[in-house]
């Protein structure tokens, strides 16, 4: 049974039968495959923070589906008259675009969008401090390209536990799918909600064990006084961060991760962001394919008639 | 006879038979039908001010007529070097866009630019508070596609009547084609030269009557203090707007029109945007296949030979 | 034997057999030949200077290949994250960008980038007061379609010739190509350099002999407190342009040449900027067919395996 959804924009609609699904599906367009969907598909990507990999990622992914980008800038639109973000994707959805991804600094921007019911479909591509689906799911895809399962999987989280918008995801899929969780980084990080997922331990105790090493971005601008007080952009990469030193330790057969884009020398030694054991730009590079599965399987779905269809209905 | 222009950028181009012509392109643009337009034909929009609707309305309208669109961006440009807008299009010109679609505050900027004879065409998409071809055609095309005629039709402009680039060009044409005309909102606005067009008269006495409603968007930041003494944003709405009261009183064929953006619950209470007999968002939907009727009306007519040619004579 | 590089970013690559070729295959463009490269080729533009011709002469080019051009601002990128361009271009080659055309401020900013072996190639549209070969291409192009060879050609370069990119890879390659060098401008620019190459001359003195007058564009806010001294915005002109008054003197088979954006009425007269024998428009239109010689050359040669590759290698 393929799992059907309009509107893709949270983590926690992703249950394990359709991560398995959307991971299948983007390794078969990883090897190749095309899409069936029906063409033209007019998209559109509405950027409100600034983003490289993300941007570029979905870009790709709808061209190689073959659908037609439309280009939009939110400093030269509407927008700054003071249009509300559900006027201009209504505005959109009636010059004919059909799915609108979405950054957005406000956490959660896209609960009263799908409350509104706008005649188009919307894929979150990151709110603020909430949720980030498709870095999760590549993220998944590539945990799972090495290792042909996530049971048993020995995964430790590493960093800006509380800041991160993936790891919180991450960790609740992982651990439904029958992965083995560690945490690092610092302690104060490691808050009460982490807990029913698996231990805090030093890094030095973990690197050894792991199969998957996932490295977090550490935001040093968000950091508080205390954290401030604690450790600093020097200090955090003796401490907290993956060594030069500490590299030997890992498996041979262990994978570092990292959402990206990294603090080298911080988060992990300069040299290692592109090392053997290194799938960060895989990662991104799974990215892709991810995406184009998650495209699909919005576009895919007819819209239940929504609104505005009385206004367009000649 | 199919009329022929090659630049569009005014509304007073637009005579009767024109404007029949346009919306009979537009309608069947609407039902399917392909342009045969040779391409590749190379498009540029040229925004100066911030747009969703009027910038992303030609972008589609380009994409269905097949044309390839190049991006341009005056922030990124050299006009931010001093260029003129003229060197610019002639530098377009020679690099091979062939339809350069322009919104610039300069009310008339376009005048200047038809006395050089630029080898491109120029589609005006609005002048400050100067023009709005494809916006007045886009509301003829909505009034005409619900009545299947002008003559005789009862239609009220209301709001800010002197400000709107395009209150003033609907008024000449919708008379000419035989319309009854009144107008509405605060007095200071109706001007001598609506009176030769339609009497003023209060809202609560236009409504029951009307066969169309077009409200305009106020721009409060634009008022005089007189103006500002008379009424607020917080007062517009009840003396000049089209209410939650009011509304009842519409007769059930008439249509609400706006151009859009709309300022929710002054120039209309908020819950009436989308109501059955708003057409707010069918403008928006009909503006693409008007925009590529004019954009093939300028484009299957060949250029007379304008200057630069010698220069590309190779 | 056909000459291949993957990355395109001095004129000092460009031998006198390079030159010849990619100018005859520039002219197979302009003539209607197609390019045979393997599609899809995905291209991204990352311009970090304000530009319209080198910019959109590229983005036409691409397209003409058939190439699918990738939307990329530096403003709206992780670059304003701190992000590195090394990193930058890593990404976008792991989400699969295979070629990208970079004009950045600081001078020799490739050079870095070309010892990371980044898996993607790059084509330098300028780099500061550095190299922009494709301008000094499209130059020679230019010249060639008009003279049909090179040796014994007459050429005046003048102006600016100390911060122009272009002049001194011009220089170097029309003398290896056996044109006759002269100079002219503000004497204080002819510097020690340029001597090898021509001799300094009056304006006036040149302008009867010549076949080609190149011109340069001044950056008068760039201007010493001496050079200010000397002469200004007003009196360049007349000292140093080409004025309706020397015009005539030129001859008839000479042609004019500039780089541009054009300052009107300062390196030459405002109504000689389209006269017959001007090529300005010209040149820009060559570029196009230039940049795509230029594009196929880099994108026609595979790419050497550079590193990411085990990180893609599933």
């Amino acid at each position: 049974m393929i799992l059907a959804i309009t509107d893709f924009v949270s983590a926690n609609q992703v249950t394990t039968d359709l991560a398995n699904q959307l991971i299948t599906r983007a390794e078969e367009f990883k090897h190749g495959a095309q899409s069936n969907l029906a063409l033209p598909i007019y998209a559109a990507n509405l950027f409100f923070e600034p983003s490289t990999r993300t941007h570029t990622s979905f870009e790709m992914a709808e061209r190689r589906l073959g659908m037609t980008v439309m280009p939009f800038d939110p400093r030269q639109s509407s927008v700054t008259k003071g249009e509300t973000l559900g006027d201009t994707l209504r505005t959109l959805a009636a010059i004919g675009v059909q799915v609108a991804v979405i950054r957005h600094p406000v956490k959660s921007y896209y609960q009263s969008l799908l409350a509104e019911h706008l005649p188009l479909r919307i894929v979150n591509a990151g709110d603020g401090a909430g949720q980030h689906p498709s870095q999760m799911m590549l993220d998944l895809m590539t945990i799972h390209e090495e290792f042909g399962h996530f049971d048993g999987l020995k995964i430790a989280i590493v960093g800006d536990l509380t800041h991160s918008r993936v790891a919180k995801s991450d960790m609740q899929l992982l651990h439904e799918l029958g992965a083995e969780l560690t945490f690092s980084g610092p302690k104060a990080w490691y808050t009460k909600e982490f807990e029913p997922y698996g231990p805090y331990q030093p890094l030095a105790e973990i690197v050894p064990k792991v199969d998957v090493l996932m490295l977090l971005r550490v935001q040093f601008e968000r950091l508080s006084d205390a954290e401030k007080a604690e450790f600093s952009e020097s200090t955090y990469h003796e401490r907290f961060g993956l060594s030069d030193k500490l590299y030997p330790k890992l498996r041979k057969s262990a994978i570092i991760m990292h959402p990206a884009p990294v603090n080298r020398g911080i988060e992990l030694a300069d040299d290692l962001v592109e090392c053997p054991q290194s799938r960060i730009f895989a990662q991104m590079h799974n990215g892709v394919f991810m995406r184009m599965a998650m495209l699909e399987l919005v576009c895919q779905q007819p819209l239940q008639e929504r609104s505005l269809t009385h206004a367009l209905a000649h």
